[in-house]
């Protein structure tokens, strides 16, 4: 059974990590899908955050990392994997999850997607917040790994 | 009795349409509203929505379409109608319609806001989810009616 | 136009009477529905809560005041009105009606559920919470009328 | 791989038979798993519940139904199936299913809960209000298969 | 300044016993009081929560355990302490309080309450949860303090 | 015990009043502190609304008016005190609060937030109605003090 674990990640923080390896203990092929949003300037290019996931996910051997452009559906088709997983932290993300899962089974009926709850240690935890707390100056070392808070900073340094 | 029915309707989806169709059957006389925000720049102009709202509605007799600046208030009480319709699909939606009842009853005490469940094959269905399948390539027959999708994609083709 | 305001009011509180006062602006006639439970014992009974509402509402010229058993679509098919007034003071109450709007919609297509939200100063006020504070001992003559408050303080005296 | 779908199935409705379908064609095997609840009287007897699962789904070659009694952990690690599927409906759904999830996940960490949106036209539909509905004579042919309709029948002549 | 921690506590579990040792971090005096519900049987009897809190918070010495009957502002008064602060895991657990809050607010203006978020590790705990876990023969170490996990155990074993 | 109000406070409404007002006389000392936000244009500079604060707030002794740049917990260890104070007016108020408080607490354990519901009658009021009600020519005076609009005639007649 593969699947898709899409999102922005911009950047990769340990909720993320969580329901990725919790996704390769039971599936046998996770797809880390990235985003290409045309419409939003990220902090991280597409290119860094497909590196920085790679390098934090190489010790598990059935995720691969990619990214797409334009509709979720087009691209589930593309590598005929109909199973999406969206990790869920709090009530305003199941609703807007909701009406995404439920357009998404419009548009293509055959797709299915599984909601994950978040482990409790990152339920408050988000790419934003991260962003927010690192450009602020703040110690964000337990909410992302090592190589990210490493680029984060350099980012951040860089003038952003 | 007659109502208000406001909204952006950029552009106008099933779930609009709904709403319209069974006020028509309960209320004398059911004025579509386009609000004209300035602030906001929309995919379509005011002009093409109310455009796209007449043509579509056209078979209904009681359904008057017009367009308004500044508060919804103030325009309620220019067409002398102090009854508002707003049809609501989630909780989300309902929090901030609640506010917004809420501030316009406090504003104008004779003014009463209705709120209509939406269809629940529409539930996921929003005018922003349209944009973003139609802009991304996808279909979005199942959402608006001939004319909006083919207004959709002269507007895309075009370049937005 | 005619309409329905269903419910235990068991007793009446202030937040229902704001909804029958505005729903008496609006309407031609609204006829206040009590519903008779079997499965569930109530402080009052339903001729005790028919009395208080009819002594309540007397200044109104369009409110009738009934009670129905079984269906309310059955109820209002019988009386010929199709159009169910619903307060809603928060969220929780909101999905739990949003359900129930749903699934009379399916029984019975022609019947409209119109949710109205309840004044501010009710938003916290329950017949429960009535109900508590008055067995409890506590002042309820803020949220109920001074009958409603008397037939509380006889009812809890003569031992529930 | 292998999934518990669990529940009071008190009775099965066409929400309930959505998700079983939706995850036989996803799964190897679903087994769907009556919870015997001590403390709470149902309407239909456990057996009973069991014969209307197996009558209902025997057009489905890997869908197993089974009962079972005290915490889920437990049955999962009976019959060595770790993941749980659940139907969410609405976010009060949610809350308390969240709730549930990462309960079960501090008791068995290798316990995972996958959460599938319910079908759009069974967004309303409960075991509560099929109940409800049909002791009150209405007509729950769009809401449960024929077989439970009937079942419901007989229950409610013979005086619940 | 002094507050009331106020709750059924049946039993005490780790999420009441980080927000009394944060309070006992903040304010000069926590009284942690036990509410009498005369109309709900409990698992524990009063005296036996008020033993299991009074063991659990001795080392904490600006604690005092109490229990009260009837309304919460009546024992506020009473003890001459207007603040009540309570925990708050999810949204449900919010809007009921809220709702409290608000009605406590209008029968005594001066009470305040001061909700406190519970620590992530217990955002799924209960008294609820416990009772169930415990009853079915779960493993609640990781929910309550031994002396309660104990008390549970002989409770059980002595059928209820 | 002193606190901290943080916010944005563009412009004072009496929602904030009400909270600043009702911590006045908890605490020994109340520092509201408006939040200097590079990444966001406001309405109002950071000493206008500084100014209004001050000018509204002037009758209370124990509050002092402040401006901090950066993370709340690196002020709240600037000015020696750890307790934040957020008003709580809805649901998806909270859901956001609840994680900014557990973000906080994660890098700050000794920072505890308290949460108070807003006063019912200011339910729905925030800055946000309240800009866009001036800006449309509404009238604000039932939602901020007299000197608070005055400024925003000003600011909206200067062209904003």
């Amino acid at each position: 059974m593969k699947v898709i674990y899409p999102g922005s990640f911009d950047p990769l923080t340990y909720g993320h990590i969580d329901i990725i390896e919790r996704c390769s203990e039971q599936f046998e092929l996770i797809t880390v899908a990235v985003l290409i949003n045309n419409a939003k300037v990220g902090l991280f290019t597409t290119q860094e955050r497909l590196d920085l996931i790679r390098e934090t996910t190489k010790h598990l051997k059935n995720v691969r990392v990619d990214s797409f452009r334009g509709l979720l559906i087009d691209y589930a088709k593309k590598i005929d994997t109909n199973i999406i997983i969206k990790g869920l932290r709090a009530v305003s993300d199941f609703e807007y999850e909701m009406q995404m899962a439920l357009a998404n089974k419009k548009l293509y009926p055959k797709l299915e997607t599984f909601f994950m709850v978040s482990n409790m240690k990152y339920s408050f935890l988000s790419s934003s917040i991260v962003k927010e707390v690192s450009i602020l100056g703040g110690d964000v070392s337990g909410f992302v790994p090592k190589v990210v808070e490493d680029s984060l900073k350099v980012k951040i340094k860089g003038g952003l």
